[in-house]
């Protein structure tokens, strides 16, 4: 029953796109990642995933539209929907990602961004 | 797929202790209320629950000790665990909660501050 400050916690980490874990909460997870330029286009068949945006803001590009999220907004891509997280201008973008234990980093894609495990803060 | 702005999903209304659900992730979902002063001492036999603290500061009660979380921290209450969310000096203190859809407002206990459904926005 620590407290824990999402700052200190991304201080801990400089990679792109590799999502380090500081909570479970039954059987889903609580994700920080630092994110820059485009991601993987890909889809969770099984689980829906939330993103919160901590600070920039983080284009969530879909087949036939984007969404523009700020810091203090979330989005909920819903399981089966194809996504591509994106940065503008090269810019950092902090997140927080709410999803499944189970969820697959790419979903059904393997790229080189692909993680398999997740570094515990 | 809609992005949803915390502030102003926050300003949809006053209430002390009436969650107000945002967004459902797979058979979780997220809450955000306005606190004030003391809740009840409850437990969750069967949730975690998750409190991030977006304004103010909480401090979570435990039957042997405290947490105090600052605005962007978080604490997972884990399941089973005896809680009692305060504010001091009568300060309104806002949350995100991320729980189970079954998770009851007060767990175990029913009280006058109990809600037993929680308007969207």
């Amino acid at each position: 029953m620590q407290t824990l400050n999402l700052a200190e916690k991304l201080s801990q980490f400089k990679a792109h796109w590799s999502p380090h874990q500081i909570a479970i909460v039954d059987d889903m997870q609580v994700l920080l990642a630092k994110i820059k330029d485009e991601f993987v286009w890909h889809k969770h068949d099984d689980e829906d995933e939330l993103f919160q945006v901590l600070k920039g803001t983080l284009i969530m590009r879909f087949r036939e539209s984007e969404q523009i999220v700020k810091e203090g907004e979330i989005i909920v891509v819903p399981k089966g929907v194809e996504h591509c997280p994106t940065t503008k201008d090269g810019k950092e973008v902090h997140i927080l990602l709410f999803e499944k234990l189970t969820t697959k980093h790419t979903g059904d894609v393997q790229a080189e961004l692909t993680k398999t495990q997740y570094p515990k803060l």
